[in-house]
């Protein structure tokens, strides 16, 4: 019949509309997505709001085994939870093309995206360039594709969002090893952790700039300097909860800096009007906060 | 005291978070913003809903009598209901703005907003550009800055959300010149108006090139000629309501097809991803939908 995907929005099980939690106590099944964002709440605490058992879906359920979730569909209503807004992820919108094609009707509850309280940080929305993901480097990984991206938004005086990386049920190295599924313990990449790897890239760009001080010039387009560590830029954390944090620094200070419990997000602003100005004027400055930086630190009270 | 912005979604009193219906029922004073979106419901349902009396704010009242708003606040709880999430307009952080002068605590709760919902069109958020303002065209003024933000983000392969215009109580030029507040029927503009106002500027690029094709190319960082009447294109009509449509077209058919009552906007996609062809290969074709295209007509309905 029906699969409604519902938008919980960026706090606790408070942040469901009206329309949204009618839909779910009149559905039959209830699923929880899992994987792509947090919600800073139990499940005890949706249950008893909603008067329905909820279902964890992993990434491997939406993925590998929809159809467990379709299936359910085909005869009643299903409700599927998404922290934050419902299209945020491409794997919903695979769910609901998978959804479509077995002609189940899909209906869709909006709710609030980082993408949007963004604004909190007194930037306007319409300035923001492309968002850009940073996801956890490792020793033999380490992506920079989002450079080209941050670059294109500095060029045209565009802020940039930076979503930072969540693993949440990431099977382990060891587990894989031993064809066991044993899961890493959950981590939320820290505004530090974000300005740190900011900073070691910039290091690396500096390097190759310096290197073709002389008569050959580094090629601009692949290796332009877009920021430095006295770039000024909005550390924010825990949108739409209680203990909302948004604090401003330079890059430096900010990479040194704790914003306390996930999610955090980054925002490096572009040219600023004279109210986007006097609006991040008013922001508390990041030097005013503690210095322990551990993601995983965090990440254990979570887990 | 305190400030509370509380967005209320994109449809009607039922999209309120159930965060947001709590802290509006706790307020002393309870104003809607009534001219930057539009919300499908009547105060009455509003006022039924809240246990409250709601205060329209107009944008007169915003910006140049926000004491009213701001001087119960220092007192007690005041909320101030903003269709869609909260950080939409420049006039929202220029509240809070002068809230956080006055020592006004401000807190908000957000909610959905057409920068995310836009998502239902099968398209991923996180590759559209620089989303895009359409404004009515008047005889003698017809803006056109769009165009570079739209080139540039042609030229990244990047999708491109057009928000359209709306017109509330607008004063009549008749008013003005007789200096009485008279003001003009809302507008809102359509898919179809949109279209036609991006052909009507290829027409003219088009001359543009055609002048220039011999020996002296035109200045194609002025004028690049970054779509056609042939370009695919979505359009999207009342995201989150019961009646949502969201159908393609090229844009020579979007020109004279009727998406029906308001809020209208449109996407043109940039390259896309073999799932998001995939997404946007099962929308409604614009070519079912009937072809009256006056944006006064549903602007009557609605006033």
């Amino acid at each position: 019949m029906t699969l409604f995907l519902v938008g919980l929005g960026l706090g606790d099980e408070q942040d469901i509309s009206v329309r949204g939690l009618d839909t779910v106590r009149a559905c039959d099944h209830v699923f929880l997505d899992g994987y792509t964002s947090l919600l800073r709440t139990d499940l005890t605490r949706l249950e008893r709001l909603y008067g329905k058992k909820v279902q964890i879906a992993d990434r491997d359920l939406v993925e590998e085994h929809a159809e467990r979730i379709l299936e359910p569909a085909k005869l009643g209503k299903v409700a599927f939870l998404i922290v934050g807004d419902v299209f945020g992820a491409t794997t919903h919108h695979d769910l609901v093309l998978r959804a479509r094609k077995n002609k189940i009707d899909c209906r869709f509850v909006y709710n609030a995206s980082i993408l949007t309280a963004v604004g909190v940080c007194g930037l306007q929305l319409y300035r923001f360039g492309e968002t850009v993901s940073l996801t956890f480097w490792t020793r033999t990984w380490k992506p920079t594709s989002w450079y080209g991206k941050l670059a294109a938004n500095r060029r045209r005086g565009l802020h940039t969002l930076f979503l930072l990386d969540i693993r949440v049920r990431e099977p382990s190295e060891e587990g894989l090893a031993r064809g066991r599924k044993i899961f890493e313990p959950p981590r939320y990449m820290t505004v530090a952790n974000a300005a740190q790897q900011l900073l070691q890239l910039w290091h690396e760009r500096e390097r190759v700039h310096q290197q073709f001080s002389g008569d050959v010039a580094p090629d601009t387009d692949e290796w332009p300097l877009v920021y430095d560590p006295d770039t000024m830029c909005i550390g924010i954390a825990r949108v739409g909860q209680e203990d909302e944090l948004v604090a401003t620094g330079a890059l430096r200070v900010l990479a040194s800096a704790d914003f306390g419990p996930p999610l955090h997000s980054l925002v490096m602003p572009g040219e600023m009007h004279a109210i986007e100005e006097e609006c991040v004027g008013l922001l508390e400055s990041a030097s005013n906060l503690n210095t322990k930086t551990e993601c995983m630190e965090h990440a254990k009270e979570q887990s």
